[in-house]
């Protein structure tokens, strides 16, 4: 399964194609709608999630509502292009430090940074989002569940980082996608603040994933890692500076015999761990155990107070370009982060398992069991 | 430029095969094996680190010293091997807590986590660290040079987390790759109290790189990322478990303002900045600035106080398989991530300037200057 | 430069995401359409071709008619779409002889050929056209320029094969793309009795490349070999069983010194050969004259008077389902075939010059020329 | 499963790198030695392979002679390396007609053609063969067996083309590799009179491939279509012009009534054809019947009496550079295309199957049966 994503923030759409999807899989157009709708819902959003409610139209691949292993193109559009398109929108030269604007424009030989930003901006996501979505329908079969939640924005944490797999959905009904009401409180300050200072904020967010079998990925090639490709998937959304997997940059202060997780088997319930710091991968292969990854954000780069830039022109000082933008989009991210780490592991699955149609993997995985 | 490795622990040699390296690159085979020296060192390793004495032999791609654009073969003969071949070597059932002895051995059906340790365990990183050092031979020529550093071992830790380019030198002189004597000190007693207890210990590297031209990687499509392919080189290392970019995760709990690099520009001087908390990243490109990543690694899975357990062919409970083992890893696991880096930088250096032969990109590296 | 395709024959679009094509490149879209015109012309075609006109819409990727560097989707609506749409199709059961529908149906595991054939069918190709001409569009600046034409058809056959590049422009009007006007009307006359037969026809075509710089491809690996690459392209349009670069087979019946390009040199005029029987490729690699290649098609396996088949849920013995088909597409498929060719052409362009934005690629080729 | 090849002709060895392999395969290396025998064998080879009496090393990836998912490296050393080492090599500057010469010193800037030829001789050949070998030992545990025959060496030919699989073991013991005694007679023939003439021949072979399951590649997008990959493989092999899938070029001629192959049934034998002018690839799969493919070569471009050809670095006219070489190495190049065959074959059967290890793969083939 590979796929390829196409679109611009202020163009007509954005479309994703999906190739490898195995056949006769039956998809639920509202569920990736449904996983659109929370990638838009969240506290400190700016204006245009109020003109975006995005709906993914399935063009290609699918008969009679289930697919047939052909190609399958997704597309969203853009409810802000008539809004946008037939205006003069003259050049933007003042690049905003934190985004690709400068690097860009310098790599693709470009004096206008819009035309960086158009592609740069985090709204390519969304259909990250729904290639995720598509990939959540084809594990939900085999019992492979996830959720995701928030648990830091700027100054406001959650103090008990362990969260059970099972309370997580009670993340999706905080504004802020965060399993505690405390917390969650303090976290909507947060944003207030920094929207009153005209400033932006980060955060952290954590993603599970339940019911992964063991051995995915492989210990045989550095690139085969699971570690590493869910790394890669998280690292190369927007914003994102750090990923850790399971207790991360906690084991580097620990030893390791409070880091490994010891393995016990009971006839019945077969091989069991009582600890999961691993995040369910070892020798970068899954474990069994739920997969637990985590990622931190940095605040958005588009401040309504601007900082200091230097006008790509003229070289002249000058103010970054203010433009409606979100002061917090970390509960955002976190679908996002998710959506993308499902993604993964359905490559993986299907790498495993095989990919022609899901009658196939069926019999193998039950076979597997 | 692409490559894949191969070796066993034990078997006789590690071997690399890299394509698409440029033709007309006077290559130094004593310096990839001093990168493989660098490797080698450090307070903490166990017994096997005084058997190897790592020597790469380049068997194809080199005509009277220099690359010619063909394929280059890498091999480090495994001085161990000899003490080993020939000799009866009992399956291992008891798979190691934080190995992939176990998962490897569900996937791949072997009852001898042996087969898969023999795959799993660091060693293979002998062979990515002479790729990388090869990659450095190449980058060199235009500017683009490398440190690292060790910034925690156990719960010894640098206070002083932003170190000078200039100063990542004076962490070769130390045993534990670490530029402050005082913290130095610290780290090498968490390791003897550690080995005196059987455990063992993880930590944090850093590492840089300083004349990253600006463009490399991309905006336009996901996976194309400078960052997240960063990422994805790092995270297959065996045993690291977070990586960030530039100021990573303490960007989560800080202000867009206070996180953001602004842009300056003096005539002579060009673009410039006086933070680089982007750790010389935005929009998934090369910004100019130096490229600052970081890794935490866990501590070595293979206790000399083994843990519990369970035997993969009788379901008994046991104590893991104990054998010569390090203490602390991470002084090598620097160096590796350094040279995973670079691997990258000059992965996606040639695919901005081309990758014929030296002479053709010198022109046109002049040329973008 | 990389891309994927999607649609089915009778869904509403066919799309295409093209990524990696270099920024700044302005594109006509009428161009495109005039290549896609190009391939639904030709004597022998069925009834959908008057249906079908069709139109290419860019949907992402640029910006006032130039790209940006930002992944290209093309979008060609099938206009055949509603009078198919919501109407009940039975499942076909019978698969054609020579049609991908018997595999395609045990591999997807699917008991109606008709899922398979939607997308088996050769609509696709009209995607491979636009994606090609996006690509010839980027190789025009470069003085690279194609042409085609069809040797043989059926019984029909030019006598002499080597026609210059200069003349490959008649065959545009002829309307079996025949620079002859005697084998064209041969052509025609043999068109006629298999369709008044109830039979079809298949046929051979020569795609020319003019300008191709030294030095495409490589003999360095072999997957990276240009030959090779070509014929994966031309082996892959759905009906071709044949491919030949330059003099093909009938170098297997000539002695080396009556198949080898000898090679001149003359001040001013360069290097130069008096013949070019390797097609313009030598070692992997374009060696500066002329690229020939060529492709024999089979005829199409849709025959209005069915062959026996196989009822793949009763197994009992009947005759293939009998569709709307063509008699004979060649024409079409050697327009098919060419664009194929220059999207390869195009990518191992960019690999040799770089691909970021079309200035930096115009600098490099000028310094090379 | 991908793979990596390196070597020079005069260098020490051949090293090849396969990864994604499955575990526990046993490994018989004197049947890999046994094809590159077969490769060395066959009249009308030069001196050399008197000297080269190839045998295969693996120096990873297996234990006890099995797989254990670890990537395997292969080595084949040249003998004739000793002899050529350490001696004086004057540089050429003559490239000759019809090899890499040229376009490799232009590409690489190089001013020793020798450095082109080291890489670009057909020498490599070798190490895919023993690849190839590796990847026939999988495929004979699901009854996928192969054979090659010489159909045509210059002036002489087979009369009869279609050759059923069971005859072309014979050709196994036939100086040319052909099936038929009078052809190979009259080949025999033609290869002495072209040696008299310091001339040299190529030829045409067919590769068959039996029990191919259904279903190999898949029609879903162009890149994944069985034939495109297969000739890809044939297309890359050096002097390889042309390609043919079943009954190829002839297809062009001739009506589709004569083309497509009837499918029938029978209880107990299930699907069956009496025709196979397909070449068992429909559709861009796998149909089930016996795989056919055919390859021309063109004449070796090192001719003792050597053609006219300019100098590099002074322009002036002279004669191709003379080397140690064959007169026809179609017998030797039909082995090699054979195993190129059967790499594609593993590769693709692997994608459907799975591939950790053999005793999976032997489940769900038996579960497919």
């Amino acid at each position: 399964m590979r796929f390829l994503t196409a679109g611009e923030s202020h163009g007509p759409c954005l479309v994703g194609i999906v190739e490898g999807f195995p056949g006769g899989v039956p998809i639920d157009v509202e569920g990736i709608n449904s996983d659109l709708a929370r990638r838009q819902q969240g506290y400190g959003r700016g204006g245009r999630m109020a003109i975006e409610r995005d709906q993914v139209e399935i063009l290609t691949g699918l008969v009679n509502g289930e697919t047939i292993g052909s190609p399958i193109t997704l597309r969203i559009v853009n409810r802000d292009y008539p809004n946008w398109a037939g205006k003069e929108h003259p050049p933007i030269t003042l690049p905003r430090p934190g985004h690709g604007d400068f690097a860009g424009s310098v790599k693709y030989r470009l004096s206008d940074t819009r035309l960086v930003a158009e592609r740069g901006s985090a709204r390519d996501t969304a259909m990250r989002v729904a290639v995720g979505s598509l990939a959540r329908q084809l594990l939900k079969g085999f019992g492979i569940e996830s959720g995701v939640h928030v648990v830091k924005i700027g100054g406001a944490a959650l103090e008990e980082r362990a969260v059970p797999f099972a309370l997580l959905a009670q993340a999706e009904s905080s504004p802020v996608r965060c399993v505690d009401k405390k917390a969650s409180q303090a976290m909507l300050e947060e944003i207030d603040k920094a929207r009153a200072d005209g400033d932006t904020l980060g955060g952290i967010f954590d993603v599970q994933v339940k019911g992964v079998p063991v051995g995915l990925g492989s210990h045989a090639h550095w690139d085969r890692r699971l570690d590493g490709k869910l790394a890669w998937a998280l690292m190369s959304i927007p914003g994102i500076k750090g990923v850790e997997i399971g207790d991360g940059f906690a084991c580097a202060g620990r030893r390791g015999s409070q880091v490994h997780d010891e393995l016990f088997y009971e006839p019945g319930k077969g091989y069991y761990r009582t600890t999961n710091r691993a995040g369910g991968i070892e020798g970068g292969m899954s474990n069994g155990e739920i997969l637990v990854v985590r990622a931190a954000m940095k605040p958005i780069p588009t401040l309504q107070k601007p900082l200091r830039t230097v006008d790509i022109r003229s070289h002249e000082p000058g103010l970054a370009s203010v433009q409606r933008s979100d002061t917090c989009a970390v509960p955002a991210a976190a679908v996002v982060g998710e959506m993308a780490i499902l993604t993964v592991i359905a490559q993986e699955f299907l790498a495993v398992f095989g990919g022609d149609s899901l009658k196939e993997i069926e019999e193998r995985w039950h076979r597997f069991q």
